[in-house]
C-alpha cells in the first residue's frame, strides 16, 4: 500500500462500497431520491457501475419480491395511458404504493419514450405513492430489459408493492415483460369488426386476460361482441399460466367503468397462483432464464469482436445465396 | 515428407478427399447405396467424419434445392404413417421421386423411431423410387435437426424431389421441421368434440394448412364441424408464409379420399409462393437462421466445459431460490 496510485484506487473501492450500502440503506427506507438515483445507477452503461450496480441489486435482493407485477400491453391508441391512470388511482384508494414502468423498444431508436407524456397520467404523475419511470431511453432490447427488470427489484426494495410495466408490443418486447411479470394483460380496442385478425402472432398465448377498453357510449355493444370472440379463441389456446383460465373483458378507463372488475381478477389470480405455488415457480423460472438470457448476451459479446462481425456478415450472405453450407460456414467462423 | 508418420497422415488425406469426390459422384447419379452411405458419414459422431461430411456438403450443394420439401406433424394415432403412404402414392404416380424422413425427439431418448416399422407404408417401403430413412436415434435435439436438414440436400442431390420430414411434435421438433421445409402441414383428428382445445402452444401459426384425417364413415360430419371451427380460428392467426392463408381440409388416407386435393393445395402453394418470390426467400432465410443456430450451439460448446455446467447448475439453484441476483451469477460464470 506504498504505493500512491494503489492507495487511490484502494480509497476509491472502499468509498464506494460505502456509498452504495448507504445508497441501499435509503432505498429501504422508501426514500424517492435514492430509488431515482439507483435506477440511473443501473441504466449506466459504464463498465464500472456495471459492477457497482450488481453490488447494489445483491444487497437490495433481500428486500424485494414482495409485490404484484402486472404487465400492460396494446397497440398505440388502445388508451393504455388513460387505462394506467383508471388501474393506479384504483390501487392507491386501496393503499397501494404503484410504480408505472415501460419498455419501450422503440425508444432506443426514436429517443422517445411512450411515458414520457405524463400529462396523460395527471393524477398518478403528483401523487406521493405513485412512482413513474419513463422506459430507458438508449441500449438494446435486451439492456432496456435489464435495466427494467433491476429496476423492479429497486421498486420494490422501496416498498412500491404494485409494479405496472407497460410496453407498446413492438419486436419482442410483449415476450420480455411476459417475462418479468406475474400476470399479463392485453388491452384490446374494438373497431371495425375484424380487429381480431392480423393480431399480433403469438400473443394470445402471453395473456392471462384480455381487456377490451373504450367500451363507452355507441361503442359497447360492439367492445361486448369483440369480448365474445375473444372469448372463443382463448378456448383453443393454451394457457399461458398452468391452471388459469385466460378470459376477456370489457371496460372504460374513461368512464372508470369496469375496472374494479380488472382489478379483481388480476387479484383473485395472484391468490389462486399463490396458493397452488404457481406464483413462487414462475418467479423462480423468471430468475434463472433471465439469468441464462445474460449468460448467452455475455457470451456473444465475448466472440463477436468487430473483425467476426463482419466476417458473420460476409458468411450470410455467401449462405444465403447457397454458395456455402450453414455447416461449413459455421466452421469456418470458429477456425 | 521423409517422415514416415507425416506421409501416412497425408496419403490419408488424399485417400479421403478422392473417397468423397468418388461418393459425390455416384451420389449425384442418383445411387441409392451412396445415398446411404452418406447419411451414415453424416449421423458419424466423430470430429474426424463432421469435416469430412462438410466436404461432402459443400461438393454437392450446386445440386441441392430443386425439390418440394413438406413437414408433416401431428400426434400419435392422426394416422401420420397411412398418410404419408398415401400422399407419397400420388406422388410417385406422378412421377416424382420422394423421399421420406423423419425428426424424432423421443428416439433420442428410446432408441425407437417412428418411421422403424415400416410395414405401415408398405407400398413406399418397396418402391424403387422412394427413400425411407428413419430419425437419427442419437444426440441431441439440434443434433438430429442438423443431420435431417444435411439430409434432405443428400436426398435432393441425388434426385429426389419430393421430400416429406415427419415429427411427432414433441418439444420444440415442430418449429425445427418448420424450419427445414416449404410447407408446414398439421394432420389431426377429430374426435370427442372438444379435440381443439388444448392444442399445442404457437402450432397453429407455424402452418400452412390443417388436414383432419379419417374423415369417413361416422367419423365424416365430426370431421367437417371440426374443420370449419379451424377455419374459424386460422382466420385469426397471422399466417406462417406471408401472402398465404393457412386453411383446414378433412381427407381419409385409409380410403384415399381427399388426398389428391390437399396434393394441389401444396403444389398451388409451390406456384405461388415461388411466384412472390417468397418460396426462395424464406430458403435462403431458413439457411442463414440454420447458420446462426449452429453458431450459438458451437459457443455455447465451446464455453461449457464440464466445470462450467457444474457452476452453471450451481448459480441456478442460487438464482432459484432468490439468493443471488442473475446478474451477479452470470458475471460471476464469466469470472
Amino acid at each position: 500500500m506504498n504505493n500512491p496510485k494503489k492507495r487511490r484506487v484502494f480509497k476509491k473501492k472502499v468509498q464506494e462500497e460505502i456509498n452504495v450500502k448507504h445508497l441501499a440503506d435509503q432505498l429501504i427506507k422508501g426514500d424517492r431520491g435514492a430509488l431515482s438515483k439507483c435506477i440511473t445507477m443501473i441504466e449506466s452503461h459504464a463498465r464500472h457501475h456495471r459492477q457497482t450496480a450488481n453490488d447494489l441489486i445483491q444487497l437490495i435482493l433481500p428486500y424485494t419480491g414482495d409485490s404484484v407485477r402486472v404487465g400492460i400491453t396494446g397497440v398505440p391508441g388502445a388508451g393504455k395511458s388513460t387505462w394506467i391512470e383508471a388501474f393506479g388511482k384504483t390501487a392507491v384508494s386501496k393503499h397501494h404504493k404503484t410504480a408505472v414502468l415501460a419498455v419501450d423498444p422503440s425508444s432506443s431508436l426514436s429517443g422517445g419514450s411512450i411515458l414520457g407524456d405524463k400529462t396523460r397520467m395527471e393524477f398518478l404523475a403528483h401523487h406521493p405513492d405513485v412512482f413513474i419511470r419513463p422506459s430507458p431511453s438508449s441500449g438494446t432490447l435486451g439492456g432496456v430489459a435489464r435495466m427494467t427488470r433491476e429496476t423492479i427489484l429497486l421498486c420494490e426494495a422501496a416498498g412500491y408493492d404494485l409494479i405496472l410495466v407497460e410496453t407498446v408490443g413492438v419486436g419482442q418486447s410483449e415476450g420480455i415483460v411476459r417475462g418479468m411479470t406475474d400476470f399479463f394483460l392485453l388491452l384490446s380496442l374494438t373497431g371495425a369488426g375484424d380487429e381480431l385478425q392480423g393480431m399480433k402472432k403469438g400473443i394470445m398465448e402471453l395473456v392471462d386476460a384480455i381487456v377490451i377498453n373504450k367500451a363507452d357510449g355507441a361503442n359497447k355493444e360492439q367492445a361486448i361482441k369483440t369480448m365474445h370472440d375473444y372469448n372463443q379463441i382463448l378456448r383453443f389456446i393454451t394457457p399461458a399460466t398452468k391452471g388459469w383460465k385466460p378470459r376477456a373483458y370489457t371496460c372504460s378507463a374513461l368512464y372508470n367503468e369496469g375496472i374494479n372488475d380488472v382489478w379483481d381478477v388480476v387479484f383473485g389470480f395472484v391468490e389462486e397462483t399463490k396458493n397452488t405455488g404457481e406464483f413462487d415457480k414462475r418467479r423462480s423460472r423468471q430468475s434463472v432464464d433471465w439469468m441464462n438470457q445474460l449468460i448467452q448476451i455475455k457470451l456473444n459479446e465475448t466472440f463477436f469482436d468487430d473483425q467476426k462481425k463482419l466476417q458473420l456478415k460476409n458468411l450470410e450472405e455467401k449462405v444465403g445465396r447457397g454458395e456455402l453450407s450453414p455447416s461449413e460456414a459455421a466452421d469456418l467462423l470458429f477456425d
